[in-house]
């Protein structure tokens, strides 16, 4: 079975960023009436996931997505708390939709109602929804609701606290993705995301967070940003700081997705990472949409650069499905009571 | 003959330090003395750069640094410009006295007095004063002037057009080198680093830079940040904003150092950055200092990583010596008026 790590509704019907539209109406005008969510079809969200997500995942050949909303229209920096409130329901409702219309082919990752400045425990209560009530296996959390201006504290402060709480006694992981970039400086995909990658693992480095939480475990996405290239400075950053050994320090609960798009870069990730932190993603339809002249592959077919890898089956089963089975324990669950 | 492109006087006299901790003051204090630079002895420059940089230097076998102050310590965010250009003029005249007592072995880069809010134009006039009357052969251009907050405009803005216009005119290439970060979410040399080298390169990815200088050189360092790595990423980002190939739209202008500490970081470097991109550094002695228990080597000694590359002895002059030559043409005479 081939699990993929990382998907986003990036493909979302028109109805949807509708609602968003007049969200953004009411903070310029509000006196605008308060929007609802738009009413979407079946048949749009089917339309617009048979020819994009789904496709590619029968053509790629995966066979389950971890699936979350679109992360650049999360935009935590829009408007306030309540906007964000609003706006992260109606995302991970369709979420729901789309899993309750393809079972076997995702599953859901939430969306969180962050805003600058507001206490995280605040979205204690959407992941408690989304994973109660939804059924979902995880989150994405963003550790820069400011879009680009980084005015949040560390992951390692006690800010986050009361919601790491939350992930451990409902045993799920957190992807840790930023959104779009309201600074000029950060092109969103191609800065952003990657900085913030790079980022958070600094953080881990620095601060003493698993000895709090043992069992919090996080998804560093796009590849683990630049830590795999720059592994020697991190171990020599940790040693520095007099910081256990990576492996027990931080490689117990973070893992780094595959999203990194040309061979050389997996080959790099695979040759330094443990193979345990390491799951299969591709972020598709996302960051990177074309094709690669080098390779006439598209970028984002991150499958192929696994199947290349001089590796044994069993440890490509461990980057394709064993390690996303175990680090979310509730995808595990639903596939064995499926039989799978 | 060796040149190592990246090194700081991170072991300056304690005296240096004095006269920064004497700004701070009155910083604190208005009403304290407006400090002067503290007298340092030629006998204290040997004993800091004998026991450090030189030795170095020798033990590992490189001929000659191009050498600046040390990045952390510019701090452009501390106080204002009037506070920047003093300590950057101390910095300056410093590395100047390094380069008088070992002509051989050091050569000198400039920090400039940028400050947060101020037009980087009057960072000209020092740029112009390093490079006339002290003989430097370029600058370390600090995209982040206001220390992990990221508030100047992007490098492709016009705020930053007549530095570029000295730069050409004095042919002479920037270091795009962030310092220290006041920002708690970023570790200046495990996160702000890196995610200034990544972030620089996507701005020119998206800009058109260099459609205006074509003769304009940046050296991107700590092996290019996230970008090697991800070099499938940014090939693919700049096809969806419409842009030129990355080889004619930004690869005549850029270059990494090699500063990244462990072997398959740089082979990865090698493996997808053109040679002629790459020139050899080590930022010794500098963010990391031990010695990598896997190798028993320091982690910065990257000398031996180029080494043991599988490249011809010509490429690894082009990395040791040939690139840097051309990207720095005032080292370049510099040397062969000595007939080197």
């Amino acid at each position: 079975m081939i699990i993929d790590c990382h998907g986003h509704y990036t493909t979302a019907p028109d109805a949807h960023q509708k609602f968003r539209d007049q969200q953004m109406a009411k903070l310029k005008d509000p006196l605008a009436p308060t929007p609802t969510p738009t009413r979407i079809s079946d048949d749009e969200i089917r339309e617009t996931i048979e020819k994009n997500q789904l496709k590619l995942q029968k053509e790629r050949g995966a066979d389950i997505t971890v699936f979350s909303p679109r992360a650049s229209a999360m935009a935590h920096h829009v408007g306030d708390e309540e906007v964000s409130q609003a706006w992260t329901r109606a995302c991970n409702d369709l979420i729901k939709r789309v899993v309750d219309l393809y079972p076997e082919n995702f599953v859901g990752v939430c969306q969180l109602p962050q805003s600058p400045g507001v206490p995280i425990s605040h979205s204690v209560r959407e992941l408690e929804r989304s994973v109660r009530e939804l059924g979902f296996i995880g989150c994405n959390l963003n550790p820069d609701p400011s879009g680009g201006h980084w005015t949040a504290p560390p992951l390692t402060d006690k800010h986050w606290y009361p919601f790491y709480e939350k992930m451990v006694e409902l045993d799920v992981p957190a992807m840790i993705h930023v959104s779009a970039s309201c600074n000029p400086n950060f092109h969103a995909t191609g800065a952003h995301y990657i900085n913030a990658d790079t980022t958070a693992f600094m953080q881990f480095i620095e601060g003493n967070l698993f000895k709090d939480f043992p069992a919090l475990r996080f998804i560093i996405p796009h590849g683990g940003g630049a830590v795999p290239y720059h592994w020697g400075r991190y171990r020599g950053l940790a040693d520095m700081l007099k910081r256990p050994p990576l492996p027990e320090h931080v490689m117990k609960n973070v893992f780094f997705d595959t999203c990194v798009y040309h061979q050389p870069g997996i080959d790099l990730l695979v040759k330094v990472i443990d193979i345990d932190n390491i799951l299969f993603g591709s972020e598709m339809v996302g960051a990177v949409r074309g094709i690669d002249p080098q390779t006439g592959n598209y970028f984002d077919d991150t499958k192929r650069y696994i199947d290349a890898l001089s590796i044994s089956a069993a440890d490509k089963q461990r980057i394709f499905e064993g390690n996303a089975r175990r680090v979310f324990p509730r995808l595990d669950a639903i596939l064995k009571a499926r039989g799978q």
